[in-house]
């Protein structure tokens, strides 16, 4: 078998990683919360991904770190967790609060305690904790101080190893082929679901493990949808068809996006829009460098799009981290100063939206020592079928 | 168009209906939470559904209600909520914590003071709300009492009307449909990923809008995740290759399990496990009727289970609830000591598995006001391909 994968030791070395960082940063045990649309947070160190029930893991400052499962997850966990320890908590059973009545089950309270002096207890992805959890924590705490420390997390994964940018290489090449493949099955009269269909079976058939996030096509005047949903219009000739897809793979999610239409869009301003949005994607490819300023990138690609009449189609910057996330740390916002590093990854991510439609041009891409590495760009061009 | 829709009216009344209960159960204003994963709480008063963000339903006892977004779902919000109002808030933004140097956003702070008089909050969903939301709603409560209050939900959609049990017969089709076409797509060598996707595939062609849960192919020994997740393993001749599927469509889900095999399981106890399980998952159905105590089917089920040898391969009750979450309340367990009702929607959820492996039989049913009426019930048998 030739698909990368992250290696055993990489996880514990992640573990050991945090461990280090809580105790630099005076935390006795740090708590991270994942669920299944986002389930990054603790597949990182774990592999786990939950499916109805949440997770975390518990990562002391000494001693071994524990994965937190809901009731229904053991057989999944011990199939799938690289770590060995794990805990059943009540906590994290499905949104629907299943009563157990035979269950038996640990609490917060008990795994705090078994650690001697807790003082303070770090906590990481509070939007994607439930209030359940963070209550079963508060409960369980004893007294001990709660502090929110994402940056921990963040500092962790925002340069990749070479190990983790040749499974995004491959995770990308997937969602590639996939688009290559799917645009050849979809044909005007097919409803937007029915389009969607075929790039997430065409994904799959390539290699992915899953979506990685629910893909759409938004069509016509749904097409200026940031974050959109397909529905039961059918697509058309002649009109702007939206694809927002990617790839997931061994953990890492890949975007791919590229507007397509049946014949030239009628409408002028559509096709002129397509044309902007080529290049303020191209621009952004171009400008993607080390050492330079996030936020001139911005200010440069944002320029451009201004001068071209479609200020008022911004709705975000021109790109943003990407990883295990779709979407994570760093962003490439007006206001973001640090400076663009090797070993960064990004999508870049050029969507314009207005009153009547929009388009996107996404993909993913590494920052090299000499410059950017694009791991995904076929098509990147004007499609007309 | 002859897919059955849910009214608009339905969703005003539906609104209406839980500002009658607050009025009732003395709460001022009803905040409930849902998310990408599990939207029902939300898309359940207003059709909306969130993706990468999370959303809130703040329903006053007087007044009018809102959608709470984050800040990328405007378009989204405004082609596809049933309500009018809604609000931009940080609290709802992505996992990754995305800023929005130019944004304008509202507060929780600034929507509870709009209502006068706020002494008492409920929250519904504490199990889907994110700690972030939790915290912003904290800070702005002014004083207020915040209290749970999920069983005002609950007793609202416990019950279906007819509109509900038509759209959720008109899901089950499309996942029997599904499964059916899908079957024939797939040959042993195939990846679980791939069986997978042709399942997919299949139920968005005939209407699905989307699958309502990560669906799971879980194979020979992988077959004994009572929540399972696909992998790279090969499926193989003579072993149990166990198929979790269903559909959604118009927010509900039906769940459509079976365990297949190309040619018979090379176990005798693989095979004599399907028969067992098949058998209990008929018994459930025939004992699924109104008047009945929910705990009396358990007994009965899991007694036949026990007595064939089989009792430690119980994981929970023999069904759930279902409707716009898969699972959903009430809950048929041991426990359970509720009166089956007509109107009730039922998840006849048939799962054992042991350390070996495991089968799932599974089906959506409505009780009627004489009996049990299967929505979904082909190849109810052991399949052998």
């Amino acid at each position: 078998m030739n698909r990368p994968q992250i290696k055993a030791e990489t996880y514990i070395e992640r573990v050991k990683k945090m461990q280090e960082l809580a105790r630099a940063n005076g935390y006795d045990v740090i708590i991270i919360a994942a669920d299944e649309a986002e389930p990054a947070n603790v597949r990182y160190f774990t592999g786990y991904v939950p499916v109805f029930e949440t997770t975390a893991i518990m990562i002391p400052a000494e001693g071994e770190a524990t994965l937190l499962i809901g009731p229904e997850s053991e057989a999944l966990t011990k199939k799938t967790s690289r770590i060995a320890n794990y805990e059943k908590l009540l906590e994290f059973r499905e949104t629907s609060d299943p009563e157990y009545p035979d269950l038996k089950y640990s609490t917060f309270a008990e795994l705090i305690a078994a650690f001697k002096n807790i003082k303070r207890i770090g906590i990481i992805g509070a939007n994607v904790m439930t209030v359940q959890v963070y209550l079963g924590i508060l409960e369980g705490a004893n007294g001990a101080e709660i502090c929110r420390c994402d940056n921990l997390l963040r500092s962790m994964r925002m340069i990749k190893t070479p190990e983790e940018i040749e499974v995004m290489r491959y995770t990308a090449q997937i969602a590639q082929r996939g688009f290559e493949s799917a645009i050849g099955n979809i044909a005007p009269g097919m409803t937007e679901h029915q389009v969607i269909a075929e790039f997430v079976h065409a994904i799959m058939k390539e290699g992915a493990e899953c979506t990685g996030f629910p893909f759409w096509c938004v069509s016509g005047s749904n097409s200026n949808q940031a974050i959109g949903k397909s529905s039961y219009k059918q697509i058309e000739k002649n009109e702007i068809i939206q694809i927002t897809m990617g790839a997931s793979y061994e953990g890492y999610v890949a975007s791919f996006g590229r507007p397509i239409s049946f014949g030239k869009p009628s409408d002028a301003k559509a096709y002129e829009l397509l044309s902007v949005g080529l290049e303020a994607n191209k621009l952004t490819h171009k400008y993607l460098a080390p050492g330079i300023k996030a936020c001139e990138i911005v200010e440069k690609v944002h320029g451009y799009v201004r001068d071209a009449g479609y200020g008022e189609y911004i709705v975000y910057g021109p790109g943003h981290g990407t990883g295990m996330m779709e979407c994570e740390y760093p962003f490439i916002e007006s206001t973001s100063d640090y400076i663009i590093q090797p070993g960064m990854t990004f999508a870049v991510d050029t969507f314009l939206g207005g009153p009547d439609f929009g388009m996107r041009y996404e993909d993913a891409a590494a920052v090299t020592e000499t410059g950017e590495l694009q791991l995904s760009r076929a098509q990147q061009e004007i499609i007309i079928l």
